[in-house]
């Protein structure tokens, strides 16, 4: 009896890994991709797309076997860059020293991936292969190709990695007793561009996440290796100010003039890209089962897409793959336990970073630009530094705890706010944050709430 | 210019009051239902379906001038007739001295409604015309009829009031931002009947809800005016006991046996029943927004599919209608304001009574055979007696106060959970609950909760 077979539809950074971690599990693996290989055509059109990857996603590719090879093409950002309306600057550390998220080109990564997979024998790669239809009893699944005709693949399993939108969960959606949800924020986006210096240094701080916070909306920039920013503005699909109310040049020009004036100085062509470009909607996922028949499931943004304010998707999708290579020891490849194992061990997670990086909105856009919410930081720090056994503040536990589930984090940091709420509201807190007693105060309340530990 | 003209899509007690609704306001109003006319064909294949309808229906009946003659078919419940497991009974009064919920046949308020639209002349009734599509920019809608052809139909506005499985809302499923949710519940459940006595009289105790209580699984038998009842087992899908786990005759008769030995000798054959029947499953469905481009919108279970353990699903769409009746005079017939206004009103309700709903599953199934949630019960009552000011219980706001919204009832029923937990949790509550004291705790606890009223 040969091995058995998996198609993995998706060729995306999270479909690739998965891909991986099955060959190097035995299983020959076709991985079916529905664009062109961007290794050999430029599908980006030139831009640079960065995505924050830390401590979990680079754990995770380590899990699978995958070097650090990608981290010379990635950035450390070591703290939150913060622009207020007066162009003056704060900056808010992300962690401990050395503590750093990283903006990794997603096309690189991606690439990086696929020059593993095909060093991988048991691996055959299919681009432009668009997945038509999938029969869920028996994996089978119907390609089309680039000149429109169909193939029909067989196999003893198929994954779904094929993203927000995924085309396998949208078959799945008439499946008996399919939970599904979609909903949809009331932010959308657009993606703005800083270019390099003529020297193709940076414009802004190399390493750091810039954010403008302006309450409703806000705008964020991400450092690329060639010397851009990859910015993106994120505001209200309606009401004022928003991407429908703001429909002329002039009120454009006005809006980024009053609120990014020293942004404005380094984005090109922003007016016009305003103008240009069709607003992005956002919008998360939660569905349930992720697997179905034991034969198809889900995986990374396809199961479980979220919002980008934690710089976390990616990160979980490596996860859900590092969770799912672990299983397959575990329950020494069987795939009957192996899926309902992996379901029920990430769909908490799941949910949990999905609330998680909608709050995280709130934070970014609002409370990033707040004096109180950075002196809470401040003391959250602080006395992590000195008792980091009783606390791990909650972007730390997200962002460089990979042993501490996301559910966990979540569950933690609701408790830890309960406790900072106390200490934020003690009278002279804005005076007296650095003395003695706020630190005391704080160590009673957090033992009485954790105890010996969180 | 004549009178502007809507098509409504679903002929069921909703539809069908909507349409006389909007008919008695003056509209041209095309009413639309796949099904045959049930008036002319049996086409509930001689089964009684009841359905719940209490003072919320009423009222928004009467709102739209539609009489109380349905009230001669409908059987009043007083109070729910728990079964214990050893056949002992127990009363539990759903509300004060005459208040009562009211045991309809769906049919029957359906074919009354049916009979009073056929009375207004600016409505047509089209039967076996099944909605193939629907345009969201313009309202025009495609049916196709019993022998295949299908038609155009053109409306200046159309609801979809088409049900649970809403045919409209699906359509409406890729409209841009369109959030959408749909949760399957642990249990499934079939129907069974106990027949009438050959007299023609009920088995069991005829103005009351019959509930076997059992934790995960309950039966429950409404009275239908036939001298039947038609009985729901609530069981889940799957797991120890479960629709999945009873595969075999003599355990479902050992199961039946077991849990409900009284019933046995009254129901028709359930273990054969059971063992040919597919069991149904339960689902909610929430969305938003309600209505797309102020020319489509919807209403009823096809904008809430709601769980039934509060019996209030119809109330709930007939409420729906009443609103909408009162926003057309308020806002005189400007439909770009009485979409907005509409969905707004209501959508909160609609969450909070899908809610309510499903935490009451754990009340009738669970909490309803439990000594102490009969006696805080039975606290509640006596003290909302006293000072009826301060305090309606949870249940009689939903069933009995259609003046108090869901949302309403759903925050306070919160903040009584929260006062009766403290009054529950006195050390000597199972000996001392009629004594003074008691009264006059919960009277303090009341009054700094609620102040002069709720």
């Amino acid at each position: 009896m040969g091995a058995k077979t998996f198609t993995v539809v998706g060729g995306g950074p999270v479909g690739t890994l998965l891909a991986i971690s099955l060959a190097r599990h035995g299983y020959r693996v076709g991985l079916y991709e529905g664009r062109p290989d961007s290794r050999e055509t430029d599908i980006y059109q030139g831009r640079s797309i960065n995505i924050a990857l830390s401590d979990r996603g680079w754990t995770s590719l380590e899990k699978i076997g995958i070097g650090d090879e990608a981290r010379d093409q990635a950035i450390p950002m070591h703290h939150r860059e913060i622009h207020g309306v007066d162009g003056g600057l704060t900056e808010i550390p992300y962690g401990q020293e050395g503590d750093a998220i990283w903006s990794v080109s997603r096309g690189g990564i991606n690439q990086h991936l696929l020059d593993v997979a095909d060093g991988e024998p048991n691996i055959t790669t299919h681009f432009q292969h668009r997945l038509v239809d999938i029969d869920f009893a028996t994996a089978r699944a119907t390609f089309r190709r680039a000149h429109g005709d169909e193939i029909i693949v067989e196999a003893d399993y198929a994954f779904g990695a094929d993203g927000a939108s995924s085309k396998v969960r949208r078959l799945a959606h008439n499946l008996p007793r399919f939970s599904y949800s979609q909903t949809y924020m009331p932010q959308s986006y657009i993606e703005l561009n800083i270019p390099a210096k003529p020297d193709g240094s940076h414009r802004l701080a190399k390493n750091a996440l810039h954010i403008w916070p302006r309450g409703d909306f806000m705008l964020i920039a991400l450092p690329n290796t060639d010397g851009t920013f990859t910015c993106t503005l994120f505001l209200n699909f309606e009401g004022n100010p928003s991407f429908d109310a703001l429909q002329d040049g002039a009120d454009v020009q006005a809006f980024f003039t009053a609120n990014f004036a020293d942004a404005m100085e380094h984005l090109e062509r922003p007016v016009e890209v305003f103008m240009e470009k069709t607003a992005s909607p956002l919008f998360l996922v939660q569905v349930f089962p992720w697997s179905f028949n034991r034969k198809v499931a889900l995986i990374g943004d396809a199961a479980h897409a979220i919002v980008p304010f934690y710089g976390q998707g990616m990160n979980c999708g490596f996860e859900d793959c590092a969770e799912l290579h672990r299983l397959i020891d575990v329950h020494d490849h069987d795939w009957d336990r192996i899926f309902p194992a992996y379901e029920n061990a990430r769909k908490p997670n799941g949910d949990a970073i999905a609330e998680l990086s909608k709050r995280n909105f709130v934070e970014m856009s609002d409370l990033s630009g707040d004096p109180m919410f950075q002196l809470r930081k401040m003391i959250e720090a602080k006395f992590s530094q000195r008792y980091p056994q009783l606390w791990t503040p909650l972007y730390s536990m997200v962002t460089f705890s990979p042993e501490v589930p996301y559910s966990e984090a979540l569950r933690v940091g609701d408790e830890q706010n309960g406790v900072m709420e106390k200490i934020m509201a003690l009278p002279d807190i804005e005076k007296d944050w650095d003395e003695q007693y706020v630190m005391d105060r704080l160590h009673d309340l957090a033992e009485e709430t954790f105890g010996e530990g969180q």
